[in-house]
């Protein structure tokens, strides 16, 4: 059975560090199929790498395994892990914060989770090197796991013990006054789109004719870009199922000064 | 029989839509070959995502298939199609202009070409979420063309209906004025080279010793970089079959301000 | 039996250049898998992808095969080399230097090395285009041998005439001098970690309690970024052998103004 283990990095590729886990990779898992999902996360950006995740993980297949390497505290004894999610598939990482839109609330249980204490799964570091967490030891982890996916059901048990206090960075909570949903921004994407914490239940429960406020600007809720004018701003619940503010060809972020942490309000149009 | 998967976008990677695409693929045709063309075309420029296909697709084998997203008008009604190339490749992506390269000009015959409305090759959205074409549409149709492709011939008709109305942009045409050859800049590369509109042939066709004129400098036409000296300007018949400008070990488009638009003449030397 | 071939370029991706060698190894050889190393290499920075290669290259099963492609001669008359490593692993690409790190001091003997001029194993070229050595030959021949290794032992002598004075540059060689080891700066990575060209040997001779002078500051050198505190300098050997200066959770190159050709002195605590 073909299986994939993906790579999310913040390491850039030219210094070559990627390119080493690939190899230690092609030499335990062969027949698995390696894909870049990034490497292009900002230097110890945890809360950008938990946002490419959730973005792209719910699409593959059952046995996939994500590797991922952000950490700001790399080089500490922070902890290696491996989660187990939902959907049977495996993540590989530091507990950095970077699984926590896998944890409760947003997942619906707990995953199984284990700390990498089992070094007879590690690469054998050399004399007085550092060890390089990413090839010596999450690289060589999620090969292994993926050569067991590959041929029938895995035991995390056999890579170390259960943890079930996995890090997490705090999402602000959204709350309800009066009619008006207040949220804010939590990530920018590539294009300028703002995406915030105002999940779409909430759009639907707000109902009928909607408007956002954000950055100054009163704007439309829309079902998509096409429904307003080239350089118009909206509000649309985007492909990953949050309210996002955008501006039609254009960047929202740098055009209504949107960036984390700035208040966006759901109301009824009045 | 192993089959190919190109994926070119103006996404970039952080955001995690490439790697939804990916799985989206994984998950139904989890033996095609994915390899990433590019993920760095400038947001929405179609004309540097049409380069990028001629510069590339040409190499690949038969039954390879493409799955281009760029795209200025996202999120409007905008055709999303199907195409298969003279060489039996098949191009997917959005009605914008990236697949004029290939076609007529530029290529000898009009392709099969199909407007995707089959919403069964399709994912299936979520409810409110707005429709993301790459992850919902392009990237599974693709999966099932090159899925397809690995067992036997394809049928586009099954996707949709055909079309034979692809956009494409308009190419300046170079014109022949008393032995001047008199075209343009279409194109500036990462090396800072300066594609024109000037094809192989009229190189030829002008015969002998011939020079150029770009950016105020009279320039020979040479058949390498090794024929002048480092930092001279030159021009010679690049490796896709167009008139390039170029300065050895520099780039000319910094050095003599060329762009998309700036005229080359080429003509007889006197 | 799966072989890898790994490409490694200063091309960038946007302009179809790789897309194109992506193909070319597809129609060739359809079955080993392609995995990027990187394309981000600074436009003919040797340097730089001779220590991308060094980083990566050890951890790859023997067969493997690394296409680089980083020439500052591109269009003269460089040779085009292959080289089998003491690992029975493959290079492949210009003798532009690229190789320096595979060649002794840095490897224990000279590697089998011959010039890529038997033409049948190249692409075939359209008339006046000039020949892209990435896409032409480089491409062509390492998608052959990665063909061949998947089969058995490779003879590099089909290829072409032996040689044995493949171009290296200099590394500056770091010397002692009454007790204190004077190296310099060779490369900083992506974090700013400077990595200077003293072995790792060197440290464990020194012994002790070891200190490094490096940009005007004095630090300690310690096994882990974990042993000092954030925004501390320290030294420490990095995880391909060498002493690196770095900062936890900061640039050292920035802060410390560190670059290719600073003096970084290693000496016992006083």
């Amino acid at each position: 059975m073909t299986t994939f283990l993906t790579l999310t990095t913040d390491f850039g590729t030219v210094d070559g560090y990627v390119g080493a886990m690939k190899g230690v990779i092609a030499a335990i898992a062969p027949d698995v199929r390696v894909l870049d999902l990034t490497h292009d996360i900002p230097p110890q950006n945890v809360r950008t790498a938990a946002f490419a995740l959730y973005r792209s993980i719910p699409y593959y297949p059952p046995r996939s395994v994500h590797c991922v390497v952000v950490d700001p505290g790399v080089g500490t004894e922070r902890r290696a892990l491996a989660l187990r999610t939902e959907a049977e598939q495996f993540l590989v990482g530091p507990d950095s914060g970077v699984f926590s839109l896998f944890l409760p609330p947003f997942a619906d249980s707990y995953p199984q989770a284990v700390a990498l204490e089992v070094a007879r799964w590690w690469r054998r570091p050399t004399s007085l090197s550092a060890t390089f967490h990413g090839r010596d030891v999450f690289a060589p982890v999620a090969a292994h796991i993926a050569r067991a996916a590959a041929e029938g059901p895995v035991d995390l048990a056999e890579f170390g013990p259960a943890v079930d206090d996995v890090r997490r960075f705090g999402m602000p909570v959204p709350i309800e006054d009066r009619g008006a949903y207040r949220g804010e921004v939590v990530s920018v994407d590539h294009f300028g789109n703002a995406v915030t914490n105002l999940p779409e239940r909430w759009v639907q429960h707000a109902g009928g004719e909607t408007q956002v406020e954000a950055g100054g600007r009163r704007m439309p809720v829309v079902r998509t870009y096409g429904d307003v004018q080239v350089g118009q701003a909206c509000a649309l619940v985007g492909s990953s199922g949050w309210l996002e503010v955008a501006i039609r060809d254009d960047s929202a972020a740098n055009r209504l000064g949107l960036a984390p942490g700035i208040p966006v309000v759901l109301r009824k149009r009045p």
